[in-house]
């Protein structure tokens, strides 16, 4: 019924929440839940879209790969969300005013950072969805610079590059291929693989109506554990 | 004059701010002033209720006590605030939708997560009270489990769990009885031990007095330094 | 053109925002391009004005001199900007409500805390714009104290104290002398080193111009590449 994902911009995933689509992700054992931790909404607008993936490295790494085919902004697609892997050390912003206008110009739908964006204002007079862990004044040069598009990105923690709180290992990486759905909304951003994406609004459909039939319970004062164990079955 | 704690979930500490309340501690000589740190206000409402305190554990934590009682939302108590306690290293949500309408039923009066929330929206529609580190779209399981209720929880800082910022020991651990008073507005989140109820009201008072004649005369451009002197004494 | 450096407390800097500052310090070689990190509106309003640094340490820092010359906001100028570098490690705050009324009745403009605030209500109600690390219920003392004012203060990054994340090196700390330009709105806060601010504004004309220019084209569709080509030459 879904027409193919090669051609499709747009999905019933749209229909749920963050959350409920973490919470569909767990029932599929996805062990990090699709969850993208600690990047918050700084332009209101929720997402949900296949993602276009950008990788950014640190200027002073010259080993990695020199981006090819024009900048990553003109190098995004109609309908599709930019999602940015930046180095974690980065005090700069990766994404400003000029970059939300150009991706609107592309016909992007929003843009999930892994570090830093600035010119807030630009953004939200634009009306364009950005996430991002936090907010600078400095721009990408001479700090970092785009290295690749269209690759696997894997997102790490906020805090985890230098054996510090989430380096137990505790929380995995969450790795973004080219076109895997991405929504995101207040609560935070997840990511949903393609090969999912069916199974995923399954469950996150069955999952809805039984969280409707324990909420009109618990708010009448059934109780969540007894309101559990009859909609949920434990 | 104070009717008995036993009973209580009201107090006179609800005249004052968060501030206030730790300005009193802090002349009580209580180390910490209460203050439990890096929580923030997300859900808007004032709390000022008898802890309900709980205690989460990772679930690869086999060792800890497994709770009894029923889930721990629908032991709440009428007139009290959660007050949760969960391992730093989580990037899951130890709060959802679904229990503020429990807590809403049960009468509780807010929700204090050394921890993160979920369902941001929802908590905001329903008018409860939320304070938390962060936000997540992982729900509880299978990352964390309640382990014990109406026990004392000592909340650690945000980052100090791997010998990072805070652990020289420059902040201590607060420690949250089951029946402290907690105090939380935009400012953060205040513990008022039940037994200093009394001595810490009566400090609030005399601080907001002499604070008010400070805020008088320095308005006036009598300079804070002699504004101090003449009315703090220092 | 402009008048001495020494009696005047308004620039032309105060035109721009506090991204295309830093972009023309980043054009003069300013390695940080003045960028002060993780620092957050908490009260609304920009600032743009010379600074008034102050030194806060820890109260048990005993080595640290002592405060002369009257209490730190009295000895505030009328015109300037409060800049505090606190200690990182501190969970309390160095400025509340009685500080911003001191700050308004000497003609301050603002204050810029590398560390903690409270009363954040207070702020909001004074119409004084506050931006912070983070926030507190906690007041200064017994934790911290001020030691100097009208020196150089040099910040660090949020948390680079203990080798953390930005312990590698690749973030600068940046040092703020007195009467530099203060420059503060949503996006963070920036340094302007007075003997730069000639040319800082002469840069931000013409970074601006361009930058309009792009944008024109940017938002018609031509390419941010074609566009940073044709207005930026690269």
């Amino acid at each position: 019924m879904l027409s193919s994902p090669l051609s499709r911009t747009t999905s019933a995933l749209s229909q749920f929440s963050s959350c409920e689509l973490s919470d569909a992700l767990i029932k599929l054992s996805v062990p990090h839940g699709g969850h993208i931790p600690d990047i918050h909404s700084v332009s209101p607008g929720n997402v949900c879209s296949p993602a276009y993936t950008v990788k950014m490295v640190l200027t002073s790494d010259t080993e990695a790969p020199k981006l090819t085919g024009g900048h990553f902004v003109d190098q995004a697609k109609e309908g599709y969300v930019v999602v940015i892997d930046a180095p974690l050390e980065a005090k700069s912003a990766v994404w400003g005013g000029l970059m939300s206008a150009g991706a609107i110009a592309r016909g992007a739908t929003g843009v999930v950072i892994s570090g830093n964006c600035r010119d807030i204002g630009e953004h939200r007079d634009l009306g364009f969805p950005v996430y991002s862990r936090s907010h600078s004044t400095l721009g990408q040069s001479p700090f970092t610079r785009p290295s690749e598009v269209n690759i696997p990105v894997t997102i790490q923690p906020q805090y985890s590059a230098s054996g510090s709180l989430d380096s137990a290992g505790l929380f995995p990486a969450v790795t973004v291929n080219p076109r895997d759905w991405i929504v995101a909304d207040q609560d935070g951003v997840v990511c949903v693989p393609q090969e999912l994406e069916e199974q995923v609004i399954e469950l996150a459909q069955k999952g809805r109506a039984v969280d409707e039939l324990c909420m009109r319970d618990i708010k009448a004062g059934k109780g969540v554990q007894a309101s559990f164990k009859l909609h949920r079955g434990k």
